[in-house]
C-alpha cells in the first residue's frame, strides 16, 4: 500500500469516527444549488463558500470549464435533484493558462504510449479539420479568466436542455486572498437567460 | 442578490479573514495524487480523504464517472502538474441508480424547452443509432456501484493517453458510515496496467 493511500485511509477513518448525524442526509441537496469549479488542488468549494455535507452539488474538471459532460452533470442536478441555482467559478493563476492544445499534443506524442492518439471518443476532439490526432483535442484551455466564465455561463445557457429560468452566477476565485469575485456580465448572462 | 449568494458570498467573506498563509501554495498538488469522485452533496472529498489545500486534484461529475472530460482532467493533473496516483471513488445511494437513459429522455422530452434535443455535441451520445435525439444521450447511470468503478478504471486505464504505471485505486464511499471502501478488483487492474 502506498504511503498516500495509508493517509487517506487514515484520514477517512478519523472522518469516521466523528461522522455524527450524518447518516440519514438526504439525496437531494438541502440548499439546492450546485457549483461547478475547477480541480485546482488549492481550491476547496465548501471552504471557499461555506458549505456542509448534504448542501450542494460540486462538480469539478480541468478549469471548471462547462464541457458536456459538466452540462450533462448539470441537468441531472436540476432535473433529478433540484437545484434551481448555479455557479460557474473559475481562479486566478489557472493551470489551463499554462499551456495551449498545441503545446499539449506536443507533450503527449513525444513521451506517452503511442505517438498518435485515438481522440474518436473525445467529446472535444477534431478541431475543425476531422483528424482525430492527440494535438487535435481540444484541451479547453484558458487565456482569460474573465472570458472563460464568460464562454462557460453562456454555453451553459445556450444548451437546449437548460431551463431558461435557471440563474447561472460567474465568479472568479482569488488564489491569493480566498475571494470570490464576481464576473458580473456573466451574471447578467445568467439572468436574461 | 438571492439568498444563496448572500450566503455563499458571506460565509467567503470568513474564509478570506481567516485565510492565513495559503496565499503562496504552489499550483502542483503537494501530495501528488488525484480523486474523481461524484458531485453528490453528501460527499465531501477533502473531509472524507483528509485533503487541504494544495494536497491534491480533485474532479468531481455525476457518478463520478471517467467521462471522456474525467480523462481530460487526469491527463491534465499528470502530465502538467505531476500527480502520479489516481483514486475513483463512487458511492452508496448514487442518484445515477435511480434513473435509466429511459428515463431522463422521457423527462427531458415532457418539459424542456424542445421536444427533441440537439445532442450532436454529446460526447456520449448516439447509442448505437447514430441518432442525436436527447433519449439516445448516454446518461452514464449505474446499476451495480462495484460495477460501475470497475469499468471506470478500466476504461482510465486503457485510454492511450494515461501512463500504464499510474496505479488507479477503486473505492466506494459509504454515504451511512462515512466509510472508503476499497474495491479490490479495481485496484487490482489499476496495478497491472
Amino acid at each position: 500500500m502506498s504511503e498516500v493511500v495509508k493517509e487517506v485511509i487514515a484520514a477517512n477513518a478519523s472522518y469516521v469516527a466523528d461522522f455524527g448525524n450524518k447518516s440519514d442526509l438526504p439525496m437531494p441537496p438541502a440548499r439546492q444549488f450546485a457549483i461547478l469549479t475547477c480541480m485546482d488542488a488549492r481550491l476547496d468549494p465548501a471552504k471557499y463558500a461555506g458549505l456542509a455535507e448534504g448542501d450542494a452539488h460540486v462538480i469539478r474538471n480541468a478549469g471548471g470549464r462547462a464541457s458536456d459532460d459538466a452540462i450533462r452533470s448539470l441537468v441531472i442536478s436540476y432535473k433529478l435533484l433540484g437545484t434551481k441555482e448555479w455557479f460557474v467559478i473559475h481562479h486566478t493563476d489557472c493551470g489551463m493558462e499554462t499551456f495551449t492544445t498545441e503545446i499539449m499534443g506536443d507533450l503527449l506524442s513525444s513521451s506517452l504510449k503511442t505517438s498518435s492518439v485515438d481522440a474518436s471518443c473525445w467529446h472535444d476532439s477534431n478541431a475543425g479539420d476531422g483528424t482525430t490526432d492527440g494535438k487535435y483535442i481540444n484541451w479547453l484551455t484558458i487565456t482569460d479568466q474573465e472570458k472563460s466564465v464568460l464562454e462557460d455561463v453562456q454555453r451553459i445557457r445556450n444548451n437546449s436542455m437548460v431551463p431558461s429560468e435557471i440563474p447561472i452566477y460567474g465568479y472568479i476565485y482569488d488564489c491569493k486572498t480566498g475571494s470570490l469575485n464576481e464576473v458580473l456580465a456573466a451574471t447578467e448572462a445568467g439572468k436574461v437567460g
